[in-house]
C-alpha cells in the first residue's frame, strides 16, 4: 500500500531529493562529505510525503510545497544527528553515526547546520507564517528532548505524560507536515485544522509504533540496537505497562532502581514479547490511527482521503 | 566611551532585554531554569547595540529593531551554549557552564531550543528576507565552526585561511546585526552595504581582539581561562606570528606536534606578551577598524556615525 502512495507521489519526491542533494554543495571538502554522508542515510521520507499529499486538497503549489517537504526531512535529519550525538549510538539505519566516525564536536555543528539549512527551506515558502510554525516546532521538539532527558530512569511518570512527551518529541513534526501543506495550499481554516489534527495523532501512533519495534523488532530490520529505550532510562509505552502488570517486582523497575543493564533490558524485551503487552500497545497506536483518521471526510476528493487513510495504516502495520 | 553609547540605547535595549528575559517563560520548570540561568550570564550585548544602532539611520522601526536585536544576541548565546558542550569548557563569564552543570545531553537540546527562539524572534520582524539571512548566517558560523574544528592542530594554515575562519565564525553574526538594522529602517541599497562592511569588518577586528585576549588578559578579566585556543588547537593571530618569527623551533610548533600541553601553552603565552607580536595583532585588529570606518560618510547623520566610530575604538579598546 505504502509502495502505491511513493508511485503517486514520486515525480515531486524526486524533486524534494534534488533540494536534499543540494545542501551537499558547499565549498569546503570535509564539510561535503559529512553532508553527503547525513543525507544519504535513507529513511523513509514520511514526513515530506504528508506534506506532499496534505498540499494536493486545495490549490497545489510546487514552488512552495516542495521546499517546504524539503524543510521538514531535513529538520528530521537534524534531529537525528544531535540524537546520535546525545545518545553516542554508534549506529543508525544500519551505518555508523557521523558521531562515531567524525566525534561529538563535528556533529553538534553538522546538526546546527542542518536547522539552519532547514529553516532557510522554509523561508523559500516565501510564507512567514509557515516559517514562524518551522521555528515553533523545533521550539517544541527539543522541549521534548529536554523533558525526556530529565525524566531518565524516572519511574513515576503517568502515561498522560509520555503521551506528552511524544507529542513534543514527534507528532509536533508531523503535524507542521501536514499543517504547512494545508496552508501553502491555501486550505479553509476548518481543513488546516483537520490536517494539523490528522498530522498530530499520525506522529503519536507512529511513535507509539516505534517504542513497540524497540522491544519486538531486530538489529538488522531497524538498523540500530533493540532495548535502547529500556538503556536509556527512557519509559515508553510497552515499559509502562510492564510496570502497570506487575507493580511488585518487574525488569523495568530493577534497571530503573540499580541501572543493572544487562539481564533486566533482555528480560524486559522478553516479558513484553510474550504477553499480552505488544497487543495492548498496538492497541493504543490503532486508536491515534483512527483520531486521526476520523474527520477527513471534511476535505475534498475521495482519493486524496484514500491516501491519507492508507498512510495512517501503514503507520501500525510498519515493520521498521 | 562605550558607556555613552549604552547610555544613548538603553531604553531601546531595556526592551530587548525584556525579550530576552521573556524566553524563560516556558511551562516546564527545569526547563525555564536553564533558560534564566543561560539569559543571566551576563555579556556585553555588542550585537543588539549594532543593530539597534545601524536601524537609526533612517525610519527606526522599533516593532522590528527589537525583536531583530534580541535574535542576534539570542543566536550568540545559542552558539555559546553549543560552544560549551564543543569544548567541554568548565566556566564562562565567570560561572560553570551548562555543560558542567547539567551534562551535554541537556546543553546540545538547550542550544537548539534557544535557536529555534532567536529564530522565532527574526520572523517577528515581519521580514522574511532577514529571517533569510539570519538562517544563512547560522550556516556561515557552523561551517566556519567545522572548518576550525577539522584544522585543529594544523600548522600549515595562512593568515586569509585565519581571516576566512573568523569571517566565519564571528564576522558573520556582527555583519547580520547591522546589515539587518539597515534593511529594516528601508536604508537604500548603497547604506546597506556600507552598513554590512561596517559589521563584517568590525567582527573580524572583534575576533583578533578576543584572540590577543587569549594571550594577555586573565582568567579574572575573561571569565574564563586563558590560552584555550591553543589547548583546543587552534591557530589564532598570535600564534601564526610566533611560527613566522620563530619558524626553527617555538612552543607552538611543540605543541601542535607533540601535542604535549602545559609547558608550552605557558611558553607560548610568555612569548607573545614578551615580543612585538602583541602590538602587531593590534595594528592588524586596527587596520580592519579603520576598514570598518571607512565608508561611514555614506550616511546621514553626524551623531549616528560618530557612534559607529566609537563603538568600533572600543573594539581595540576592551580588555574583556
Amino acid at each position: 500500500m505504502i509502495d502505491t502512495i511513493y508511485r503517486l507521489v514520486q515525480e515531486d519526491l524526486a524533486e524534494v531529493e534534488k533540494r536534499l542533494e543540494s545542501v551537499a554543495d558547499v565549498g569546503f571538502p570535509f564539510q561535503a562529505e559529512l553532508l553527503t554522508y547525513c543525507l544519504q542515510g535513507g529513511g523513509k521520507r514520511i514526513r515530506p510525503i504528508l506534506t506532499l499529499l496534505a498540499g494536493k486538497f486545495y490549490d497545489y503549489d510546487p514552488t512552495s510545497i516542495l521546499p517546504m517537504a524539503a524543510a521538514v526531512e531535513l529538520m528530521h535529519t537534524a534531529t537525528l544527528v544531535h540524537d546520535d550525538a546525545i545518545d553516542h549510538s554508534p549506529v543508525r539505519r544500519g551505518r555508523p553515526t557521523v558521531n562515531t566516525l567524525w566525534g561529538e564536536e563535528t556533529t553538534i555543528l553538522l546538526g546546527d547546520y542542518l536547522f539552519a539549512k532547514a529553516g532557510e527551506f522554509a523561508t523559500d515558502t516565501g510564507n512567514l507564517y509557515v516559517v514562524r510554525l518551522f521555528t515553533q516546532t523545533l521550539q517544541i521538539i527539543s522541549s521534548g528532548e529536554i523533558n525526556q532527558s530529565y525524566n531518565a530512569f524516572n519511574l513515576a511518570q503517568t502515561r498522560q505524560q509520555y503521551i506528552q512527551r511524544i507529542a513534543g518529541k514527534t507528532a509536533s513534526l508531523f503535524t507542521l507536515a501536514t499543517e504547512s501543506g494545508a496552508i501553502l495550499s491555501h486550505a479553509p481554516q476548518r481543513s488546516v485544522e483537520v490536517l494539523r489534527e490528522y498530522g498530530y495523532n499520525l506522529g503519536i501512533a507512529f511513535q507509539i509504533v516505534d517504542d513497540i519495534l524497540d522491544y519486538i523488532s531486530t538489529e538488522e530490520e531497524m538498523g540500530k540496537p533493540i532495548g535502547s529505550d529500556l538503556a536509556q532510562g527512557t519509559l515508553t509505552l510497552p515499559a509502562m505497562l510492564v510496570l502497570e502488570r506487575y507493580p511488585e517486582d518487574n525488569p523495568v523497575k530493577r534497571l530503573f532502581e540499580n541501572r543493572d543493564e544487562r539481564d533486566n533490558i533482555r528480560q524486559a524485551i522478553e516479558l513484553v514479547c510474550n504477553s499480552p503487552i505488544v497487543t495492548e500497545c498496538y492497541r493504543v497506536a490503532s486508536e491515534y490511527v483512527s483520531r486521526a483518521c476520523k474527520n477527513l471526510e471534511f476535505l475534498p476528493g475521495e482519493a486524496g482521503r484514500q491516501r491519507l487513510v492508507e498512510i495512517a495504516d501503514y503507520m501500525v502495520e510498519r515493520k521498521k
